[in-house]
């Protein structure tokens, strides 16, 4: 018998990879969480029907995630990160040893502790202590917060489910106030290519455009997301992600990454013009 | 009913697109030739059974393989073209009025004939004056020309059927000895993520190495290929595909342009860690 995961990308693409075995799957009070083996892409985080990681390309997704705002303000000391159940966003930040706190605010803690015993390979570094655990919703904690953090990284999932509000004009609010002077907002920005998605990214980036005096796009290349081209946001209140980069000090750090290095950060921010037009939009 | 088109991306990964109707299905002396209508990429080439160039992305290739060479050296005049049955390279040449002459040597005349009729969109420019159709072997065709081309692209499948010989060291040898001093040659590169194309993508770029002095890798994201991650060589005698750049001269022509732009021309050689890793070897 052969067993296949299929998720349906569009209402007319479908990805599908080839399953060894179910590990996990459990229904929390908020979503639907699997876990499977597969044979080329590892093990896959699936939720609610959608792959949320896979082993074999997170290292891409949490990478980017991480180091382009770390290489842009080398102060960052305090850090918000919301969503994110799997580790691996939490597990790239506390390689930076100028990091005091890590604040991980995730509604599901099914999520994360499904992850510590079935997905190791993010979820390693949750027990670092600088890092404090808050099982609730991203959008009450961040709310009345003022001037707190130097980072907030909103490690999403795409807006539907428990994740919608996390794409909304009040929370961005609510994110930049919490955000110190200097402070860098990091979002899952969706994708350009396919209209489901890119509807989404374009109504993301256009309310953090409202708020932030500076909201750059940066892409990276993810092959288990839908189309492969998916996006992250730089929003910011005064550093820019590429005339504010420090390569020299970040390289100084001899952080050893798979996908992130200088130049492809630069690259990542020059972005192909259908994909220029929709946020222009 | 649900039609639906499956490529076996790898043994373990399977890419599906929803189908409105086969419009052309053919066996030619070489492959299998079909062209279906699609709900979500519109009209796709399908040869043996790999998706080819789809309506809705096969401007990302096109743009890609034509405007990165073009733009680092303005007097390219005589241009080869090896494959590309579908037009769409001719159609991206054709645009610069600097071109003189292009040779396209397509081993399946049944190809070309075929998107003639059901892909005018990529096969429209095939009866500009300049271009010279010869239906017989890329490899035969460019065997012992000597000094002629200043720009080669080869625009092949991937190295199983008919394209295995374009793969080849002594293939990209005679390409050598057919470009002028400061000829170009740019060849389609594979993937870096799944096995299989990354095997193909590093003897690729390992055998061309050993010919041209200069010889560089860029990326672009095409959706419709597996993982979405491909590369093009760029490989030359003496002109550096960024050193040599000049992107106010190629912004001067006024060409409009979906994906490529002269950011993007530099980003696009900024690889990630691990494709840089997979090309050293």
């Amino acid at each position: 018998m052969e067993l296949w995961y299929t998720e349906n990308q569009t209402e007319n693409i479908k990805f599908s990879a080839r399953v060894k075995e179910t590990v996990y799957s459990k229904k929390s009070d908020f979503q639907q969480i699997d876990i499977i083996d597969t044979y080329e892409l590892g093990r896959v985080l699936v939720i609610d029907g959608w792959t949320m990681i896979t082993e074999k390309d997170e290292f891409i997704y949490h990478e980017m995630i991480v180091h382009v705002p770390m290489s842009v303000n080398k102060d960052i000391k305090n850090v918000l990160v919301i969503g994110a159940g799997d580790g691996g966003t939490v597990r790239e930040l506390t390689r930076y040893s100028t990091i005091e706190k890590i604040d991980m605010v995730e509604i599901d803690e099914v999520v994360v502790r499904a992850s510590q015993e079935f997905l190791p390979f993010t979820a390693c570094k949750l027990d670092d202590p600088r890092v404090n655990l808050y099982f609730q919703d991203g959008l009450e904690f961040v709310k009345g917060k003022v001037n707190e953090y130097d980072l907030i990284i909103v490690d999403s999932t795409d807006p539907i489910g428990p994740g919608e509000g996390l794409f909304t004009k009040e929370f961005y609010t609510d994110c930049y106030n919490a955000l110190t002077e200097k402070g860098i907002l990091v979002n899952q920005g969706e994708s350009p290519y396919y209209s489901n998605n890119a509807r989404e990214m374009q109504r993301s980036f256009s309310k953090i455009r409202e708020i932030f005096p500076i909201s750059e796009a940066y892409q990276y290349n993810m092959p288990t997301y839908a189309s492969g081209h998916w996006m992250f946001g730089f929003a910011s209140k005064v550093l820019h992600p590429t005339k504010d980069f420090n390569a020299t000090y970040w390289n100084s750090l001899n952080l050893e990454t798979k996908y992130y290095n200088t130049d492809l950060h630069l690259g990542a921010f020059a972005l192909p013009n259908y994909v220029k037009k929709l946020l222009d939009k």
